[in-house]
């Protein structure tokens, strides 16, 4: 079985499936963006793909929430809860003093801002698609270079961690998904995602929308608003919610929004990550 | 009177003050960062300063919000929406079949994949720090590379455009705001913006917040959630509304929600752009 991943080799998304799926390196298949990992599923080049959906720093990962509300059929199979370690990589002699350029993804940069102002005040940063290509990037160099990255990325690419834990906020947690084909069963300990998209009088929708969960005591875990794209002001709201859509609570409760508002569409009920 | 704004040179935030306010390019100073530009105005350092807040298709600017919601005490005077035309930049003799790399900020690759997709299907993308970095990056190339940027910059940096309009969506518009210490009068069409900071019962505070401006009959053209950094899951929500705190219905429902709800920030009271 080959499941796709946000790639390429040494990502967080990597490091997170092998931390916590029992799955081999050989059956992973790095893609450069949620799109193509999105895509290789749709067209069965693997079976599964898995990517980032959420951070607790920086929010919600606006390439996945776009393709799962707008552009695709699959659907959330199962979700991972990782912590993410940011370390500064680099060649083995590089000292603190030879540094002369910090590479990352602007994301991870923006969660190690106040480690880089502290340590690298004069030092610019370079920005990469991804901390995996701020490594290989780093490997290249002439040792003047260093990244922020995964201990993963270090080790395939034969540089050393120079700095352990550098993110600003110690509870730095991602959520990623594992996408599919697949209808998970119930086991009594879910989580049920959607996607409510409404009509122009916003505000009073999202109201109505809250009170349908309020009234049958159903717990949101996540609300998220989205542009839908046509406009400022424009949004669709993505929301997660404890239970399974085979709970009697959890289905009158879409039923009744599906008579409301514009459109529900639902992401997937899958067992909830720890 | 200086005004700083994020820069460097030739960004969409530099084009929008020259094409929307009377003011002077010898007037600007370009910083590298949301952070930079908010600290130069706290340090008196320039006047006031100029930052994007929000874009149709891509959302909140994360670090703007940021700074307004944890990390300021200035807070917002005026807006400005402005429309974004994605342009591809390159020098004067770059054919398309001659490009062997795209420059750009990702969030500005993200708003022209389609684009890309059909154009250059297999050209690698390089990250920039901003567009205007990403047209200066190309202006030191050989001719092979192009970027993803203004029409300012281009002119800035010795460029010409190769194709314009290559955005995916056509309305893609940028708020901007203009901070600084003072408190505008009321125009009798203006907006207010606060941030709500909730208890951890987060669901029923969203619901009990938008009861208060629901039963005002107070229009909301924002609802925005952020992680507040400590943890999955644990959020504050940004609330743009139509009117002025001296309204007193508006002032009124921000005395009944400082009762209900752990804290509320009022970032600004000020003319809505058109």
């Amino acid at each position: 079985m080959k499941i796709g991943y946000l790639g390429p080799r040494g990502t967080f998304t990597e490091e997170a499936i092998l931390n916590n799926l029992k799955i081999e390196e050989n059956d992973l298949v790095g893609f450069p963006t949620v799109y193509d990992v999105i895509r290789a599923v749709e067209k069965n080049e693997v079976e599964k793909g898995i990517v980032p959906i959420e951070n607790s720093i920086e929010g919600p990962i606006n390439a996945t929430l776009d393709m799962l509300a707008f552009e695709t059929e699959i659907s959330i199979e199962k979700e991972i809860i990782a912590h993410i370690k940011h370390n500064l990589i680099g060649k083995l002699k590089t000292g603190f003093q030879d540094v002369e350029k910090v590479i990352s993804h602007p994301q991870a940069t923006a969660q190690c801002r106040n480690y880089l102002r502290e340590n690298f005040p004069n030092v610019p940063v370079e920005a990469a698609n991804s901390t995996a290509e701020a490594v290989i990037k780093a490997s290249k160099s002439d040792g003047k270079a260093v990244a922020i990255g995964t201990k993963l990325a270090a080790e395939i690419y034969g540089l050393v961690i120079l700095a352990k834990g550098i993110e600003d906020f110690e509870d730095n947690l991602t959520r990623f998904v594992i996408l599919g084909r697949e209808q998970p069963k119930k086991t009594g300990f879910d989580k049920t995602s959607i996607v409510c998209f409404i009509y122009e009088d916003r505000p009073g929708s999202l109201l109505q929308i809250l009170q349908e969960f309020s009234f049958r005591y159903i717990n949101l875990t996540k609300i998220a608003s989205r542009p839908t794209k046509k406009g400022l002001g424009d949004y669709c709201f993505f929301i997660d919610m404890e239970g399974h859509i085979e709970d009697e609570v959890i289905s009158s409760a879409i039923k009744c929004l599906e008579c409301k508002i514009r459109k529900v569409k639902i992401l997937g009920s899958y067992p909830r990550g720890k």
